[in-house]
């Protein structure tokens, strides 16, 4: 800690920066896109030019090297770096999808395991497409207030509420592996509840095979997350939100997204702040972390 | 879903908008007065000439048409629209309780079960007069972070720590039939608790008769709804709050109210979405509400 | 003056609602669209769900019936209205520039002059597209801090910095009628100027012909409008921008717009309602305005 | 300068607090109120409990000891200091005008010039009642964007829409030496023009007789002052604001005001700033204050 | 209650002010200091020059004058005031220690028992200097989500990362009486628990010897205490806070903080209102405090 | 333009970055420090964790790569790129002032010519140490509010109300070369005036010999630049700021900086915005930069 906070290029963890996975076990990237919220757009900016995946950055450059609660001690596993952004096209949703598409096929064919910093929900559409190109159908867990299975609105079939709709309708998800946690309205109330047990049954169900792990962040109560376009009462705790991932330990984890942070409702930073734990958390429980 | 949520005139839920409650069931109608406020006025204003009901109004877009929880389908049970504000006297404020007396006395008068948006808790005052006109004295089920029976208050009996008093005062209330939930430093400790069981006794408390729910958002914590003018630490959830709505279920209640949503301190809309949210419950309770 | 400003529905100007254009001499319209924002998107939304019309609207609630210094009635003659949003497509830009001609050639079929709440800079090019079927190539009066004539940005031909080069290749414009004014780097240095010579000679150029005014809220100064996503220093005063507005009494005015309000930078609410006052202005020199 | 500035209570200009106006020449005094406005209030709130006088004095912490400009240095010549705000009644418009005119005649008995930080417009009412039963009708040097003097709205009289109409039927106000500046749409028109000249015509109507300066902050453009509730764009520049108070210098000043700062529109600070200024300017030219 | 809440200096609770601790049994100071922040400064300032103890004291006026949880009256049994800010050297962080540990001899050697309010958690350094030179070495209760124990940081060995390291450095603490609550990865998970048991057995590890009690708010959850400089998820909930400070009844206190509230990052204000709901709560646990 | 804006790692302007100013011609540079302001501290710091470089970095990316006014084309002339961030010491102002110096002079000892981002006033001392050193004492053109000429401030000689005391002190500044240019109070009234004449002076005082350009962002009127901690009202226009930089044209500039911007207090960005285009026309006028 020879260098303030403050200082420097602001990458993801105060990770170095590199402009391609080669090499790399584990990668942070960005995908700055909104243009898919059917609400409250603000994933991709915020006040002052900050957009989300530069948002989550800024905050994430309180987390510590290890972690203190489970011991995992990632960077002694894995090589790690943060690689940038995806260079979107702001005018158009679905040529945005096809850039995405090309960058995760790459990340993913030179064997690096893409921890992504949303960007809105619709991301995961085309991230699960190079996915399942790399891997075949994978399993999910699916961490949302929402299903986001919608054939369409206002005519288009690609948004943020219709992403594992078109997952199931490509084929892309092994839907035997398939878990939705935090959903509203749901029958499993997680209200005052431990997740351990939960997990345990998900671990049972994912077994050795690949799996994807795709964390809207809200999932998580809007007081715990209140920066996010399409809040809902009723929802998890940071506690449990930590029981999930820390829970995925032992998993094929093939890839792993937070999404759906909007900078312009997250005034204190706190929500980005959370999704930067949470990420070094997913990182906590890739394949071939250890314990210091 | 043919419309998107940002476009057209900003009625509650998206509903029609009329001017009078004639042929209605239900009606949603807000009182945009914050003069008889203690401490952080807001209830009427906030950035941007956004007044209370108005930011309630905005943040409803989001509910949907029938309660995916409960199963509930108000629309296709009641005859449901937004009949706009109540024109309050910003400059006297015991003229405008004679205007809302007034206003309710229309809309109860049509049969019509009014849920308001407010304004401060001084509006459930001339509201309960207009009840009690109609109706005889009423039970009442009150949350919120105080008891709002004060005496006075600089010298005057009207201001929102006092419509309780008021109401016993005139014997607007069946007071064998009244209960206050979530009072801080009350002796029934709500943290970590389902309410269920509460609504229950409370259910056999109200009986048939007519009922009235008067909400006080600063009932919840702090954490949940920190929107408001005089908020209290400690306080109940937001589960717990659904759960005392939702236990009102079988109840005869006759109107409701949403008080003390304060814009200037909802930077993140939340306290808003939350108080739409519990609006749209209190409608799923109404008499007649089917199940879909 | 019975009504207190924040109470009813939320209109332009608090004018009544009608859906269509029939039997209008003129409308205000909005067009809550913010996709073809290259850098920080906001006129679609802002906090809280206010969109960029609904913004304006908001703040509209000021304006009074007549205008104090033109002794302007615009109501004594004039049939006006707010006939609402165009229905646009958040999730494909082109699409929604489809949807917006068509409402347009509507309203100018219907032989109303829209009075536009943009909205990005993208939406002047299928209102101009109206505008011609109906008139012919018009004369136009452009004020911004950019010139809008890029051919393309990300491979994008449609987007907020091209609308105008598309007007030029499609043959909307009389090209020997056009004037652009704040534009940033330009010769004709505007600070510390009247700049009511300017309009004079802009009055002759334009002639009995049909004009377009098109209002980028970027062409005044930050200091006066920072709600806006891209601004630029060295800008108009409002002293100048009324000097504009007013000088084209007179014109043959067939549409006007006001674009680019984005609320999130708008946090005191002065550019919304520097932009209302601008569009009541715009009203004011409308042919057939006759002064009180 | 020992002390560094955020320690320790917070007064005006760091001045000495006191409890009456007993033994002093000059004196700073709050008026809470903001139930006198029509649109946007905020002139007695804020964010975090921060009412419009305490917001002006949070700011004032900044101002020198001396007039670094007019070389006055009003502490040599004259006894002030500040004594803090008036017992307003929240609840009640009318009875708060007789407590300020009460508190006022107090502070004018004991020979202290009151120098006022607002609160809305209303209050110059009650206090020029004071000003009137102890000097007779005063001469008005008026600074605001609006005449307010208008007869009533919503059937109220008294509101910050009519406090110089209320004067001049009580016949508070020597007619012959009443001046406005900067109402928006009158005929002169200042922008681009220094007031020296318009002043020394003022001191000339003025005489030697009573004036009292009534400066409303919404006098100024928005873009210097846009913490106020009712903004008119194409207002003062500070430039100027400083001229016309510089320019009282030698008037037989009796009081001064500064109204209508509303915190929740200030979000920099700096409207409540120029206001701790503009009434350190008029401290600088009362009766008696020498150069250093 | 005949005076309104905004009206008057703002003092702690609105206690009368006094300059020095002479006389009195409990004293609430500020320290507003924030040079030995490591990550986001802000317990000093805010938003509008509002330095942290200020913004407390601001949102302290909603606090009554007993308890109405526990019956306590504090004023009935001790006399108390805010007796201001200790006169920190913004420039130097070393000078501001040795300020501070002078201040807090004087007050401790009148026989007052402070109560602090921060700054950041460099302060309680001093502080306990100044507790032990009166008491000899002092039993801690440190809630935190931090140790606070680091050697250096930037070279530097004194900023908010280290005081308590100073503190044993010297021999300040009563080790063995010394515990920690809140801190994040520790193995006492406090999450859906009561922490009355705790209190219980901290009571009884502490005797009847002097206790100081240290409360970083950032011991509370982000969720309910967004207001803070470090913040880390997964913390005490308020009710907690309110157990581990009632659970202090009974000790022998000599002296009480609650640091690290950055009004930059409390926007709604809640953070200050939950400090000064919990330094009341502190007062009401001090020795000889009756019930009513 | 084939990158969005929003995408990549955040450098000013989006230039490439570099670890070191070898092969430069210039470098912007970033001092993210703010410990030695005395009122509103927030130069380092604002919002989710964005210190004051790092936000003018932000919103730098609306920056083009030539001027469209002078037409500078300054990458066709100079390599440029940013160097990152001096690695304060956050918890010791002189130790700060220690290592700026030292990194200044590996700047200017490789030949290149700092723009820097700061930062506070304080910075320009260590900064002018490393200037004098390379090139013996330097002309000064100075734009400010305030003289920064002070003695000491709560008995300490560094911090930014001294650094040009300290300057002369130590002999660093050629003294017959020195002007500044916005000081509040000063006789050269600026209002309503063009500076092209004054800079044509000013060129003529600097001659041939090497010059620093200090620029300080309080120096422009708070209506334009909001975003500083110490802001003055009556200051200078964004023209004129433009005029005075285009008239540094044909100096030997060997330095400049851009200092005192507060991102809390810049809630619009605007403040930042105007920042960056001061360094890009800085840049524009550097020894060696052609026209396009
Ligand atoms: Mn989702
Ligand atoms: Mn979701
Ligand atoms: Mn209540
Ligand atoms: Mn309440
Ligand atoms: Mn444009
Ligand atoms: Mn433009
Ligand atoms: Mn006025
Ligand atoms: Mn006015
Ligand atoms: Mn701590
Ligand atoms: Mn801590
Ligand atoms: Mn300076
Ligand atoms: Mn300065």
């Amino acid at each position: 800690e020879d260098v303030a906070r403050p200082v420097g290029v602001c990458t993801m963890m105060r990770l170095p920066y590199q402009e391609s996975a080669e090499g790399l076990n584990a990668a942070f990237i960005g995908v700055p896109l909104d243009t898919g919220t059917s609400n409250r757009p603000g994933a991709r900016q915020g006040h002052c030019r900050i957009f989300g995946p530069r948002h989550i950055r800024a905050e994430s450059a309180m987390i510590r090297r290890y972690n203190a609660t489970t011991r995992a001690a990632p960077y002694n596993s894995l090589v790690v770096a943060d690689i940038g952004d995806v260079n979107v096209n702001l005018y158009d949703l679905k040529k945005s999808c096809q850039r995405i598409r090309e960058a995760y096929q790459k990340i993913m064919g030179a064997g690096c395991v893409p921890l992504t910093l949303g960007g809105d929900h619709t991301i995961t559409y085309p991230i699960l497409q190079a996915a399942a190109e790399k891997h075949g159908p994978v399993g999910l867990i699916h961490v949302d207030a929402h299903t986001d299975t919608g054939e369409q609105a206002l005519g288009e079939k690609i948004y943020h509420g219709t992403p594992f709709r078109r997952c199931v309708d490509e084929g892309l998800l092994d839907c035997k592996r398939v878990v939705q946690i935090g959903i509203r309205g749901s029958c499993y109330n997680c209200w005052l509840k431990s997740l351990v047990p939960l997990m345990s049954e998900v671990r049972q169900q994912m077994g050795d095979k690949p799996v994807y792990l795709s964390f809207d962040i809200d999932g998580i109560d809007p007081s715990f997350a209140p920066g996010t376009g399409t809040p809902e009462i009723g929802g998890l705790t940071t506690h449990q939100a930590l029981e999930i991932i820390r829970g995925c330990r032992g998993l094929n984890l093939v890839g792993c997204d937070l999404v759906e942070v909007a900078p312009v409702y997250d005034l204190s930073g706190n929500t980005a702040l959370t999704a930067a734990n949470l990420l070094f958390e997913m990182l906590c429980v890739l394949p071939g972390v250890q314990a210091c």
